[in-house]
């Protein structure tokens, strides 16, 4: 059995799936591209693979590990073996997407943007507190990193809702759906964190009159993907002051263009796509497992080219 | 039985403790200053009283109840009178102390003063995520907001050690006490938080010398008191770049006069002491508790003068 890799530390892949597997698949033989070259395999293990490495695929290949949580850039790629596809679902994401989104909840509510700017005006001035119980957190997209953030936010003492496209459970999250869902969720947030993958259903999902439906004073998160958001709506209503401010990690085109104004808005937050960066070691595990369940004939949970995840 | 109120936001307190003592004590006389003047009373509820307010009391004094959790400026009043004095001891101010902390270290964990310095030149860099086993959080000061810190802070995924003056025992938490215990926190820790109080014997023990035992990249929060910390050492030790910047709440003079280095240097967040507001219904609770006690003839919890806690 042949894991070929081509992905950011391929090596750190290759060693740690090494770890994993070798003890119970002693033959098993694990390469990177760089060393190898490109060729066919029976398990690929990619982050945006070229397209001369799919299609040299045969019949050999069992299944495609995607070496992130998002699947968009590897599902639009022609040439795209019909295999199953497995993402990567949480690997330590989790725990690293909810400090991000912590972190902007707490400078907003904690007033941090004001401090921020009395600091550079030499002036001291306390604000008066918001009551905990009305700054209700709003997490768009329930998946498994939603889920996570939704959890460690509800347990720092804040009142948390969710909005899935289809009908969802979350414990102790109010949790909405479907169109009216999200007008209703918007409604009632004082801060959204957007968790959002690429699909064509959240394609500009959260578009000028999505975002007005945010209150006056309101602030936004966006952790998901960029596409998912339009960044010229949202500092449009920014400088109209029906919103306070934005902490945003993703943005339709990466890295954020220099002349964009995003970059020069003070209560805007800019950060290059760091909210959750990969743990290769946790990933490996996660991958690992799957794999040998693979070779154990069992199913394993993969992505549905339907919904992309 | 009579109780004079002079603090800030006498009436809620009025209003709080009228609520909380009424129904067990129906011909308690609950006053403020404002409404009623200085006088003599059986309790008196107090943040920062004028000594003419101390000076006419008499025999029927029983204790003074201080609305904040800092008895410095209360135990450094001329004519204090001799009675069992109480202090807030958490009244919600552990869940804002934490929020403070973690927001503060969640800034430098996540690089967020990088991205920040990124941001004003239009640069997009992703840092590398420093390990987290790596980034232990070091409390100086396990009193009960040290306490509530440390538990929160190791709940989010972080090392956490504390220190005291004298032992203590906190349940995950590797404790250090006394001289050499300061040294060994200093030394081990990636960022530290203060919470000590104003005593005479933590007056200035953040100085040069202890601050420079901090390993070279570490931060500093404070939010116990300004004088237990030297802030133009802080600010030399940041400048040398032996200490990677400062969150910070509370000044040996506040507010922190207008000319003092400390507003403009950009690795250096101020915010005006606002760490741990106290919720005066909260507060309430504690004190009525405490005053129920009182009437029983039962032994309270009251600060030791001589420790200042």
């Amino acid at each position: 059995m042949r894991i070929l890799i081509h992905a950011p530390e391929a090596q750190h892949w290759q060693a740690a799936l090494t770890r994993e597997l070798r003890p119970t698949l002693p033959n098993i033989d694990i390469a990177t591209t760089q060393e190898a070259g490109e060729g066919p395999a029976d398990i690929l293990v990619v982050w945006k693979p070229p397209v001369s490495l799919l299609a040299c695929q045969d019949a050999s290949l069992k299944a495609i590990f995607n070496a992130g949580a998002g699947v968009d850039a590897l599902l639009s790629l022609p040439e795209l073996p019909e295999v199953p596809i497995v993402r990567l679902r949480d690997a330590g994401m989790g725990r690293l997407m909810a400090d991000y989104a912590l972190y902007g909840i707490l400078h907003f509510y904690r007033d941090m943007d004001r401090y921020r700017r009395q600091q550079l005006d030499t002036h001291w001035q306390a604000q008066p507190l918001a009551d905990r119980s009305t700054w209700r957190v709003g997490i768009v997209g329930l998946g498994t990193l939603g889920q996570a953030c939704a959890q460690r936010i509800r347990a720092q003492g804040f009142e948390v809702q969710g909005w899935s496209r289809s009908p969802k459970h979350c414990e102790g999250v109010d949790t909405h759906h479907g169109d009216a869902g999200l007008t209703t969720l918007l409604n009632t947030s004082q801060v959204i964190v957007s968790l959002l993958p690429d699909t064509p259903e959240t394609r500009w999902l959260l578009d000028e009159q999505r975002l007005a439906q945010l209150p006056e004073g309101a602030v936004v998160i966006n952790a998901g993907r960029g596409t998912t958001l339009d960044p010229d709506a949202l500092l449009r209503l920014i400088k109209q002051d029906h919103l306070r401010g934005a902490l945003l990690d993703v943005f339709p085109d990466e890295p954020l263009p220099a002349q964009h104004p995003l970059w020069q808005d003070p209560r805007v937050i800019v950060t290059p796509h760091v909210a959750a960066p990969t743990d290769v070691s946790e990933g490996a595990r996660q991958f690992a497992a799957d794999i040998l369940a693979l070779t154990r004939g069992e199913r394993i949970r993969t992505v549905d080219p339907a919904t992309g995840y």
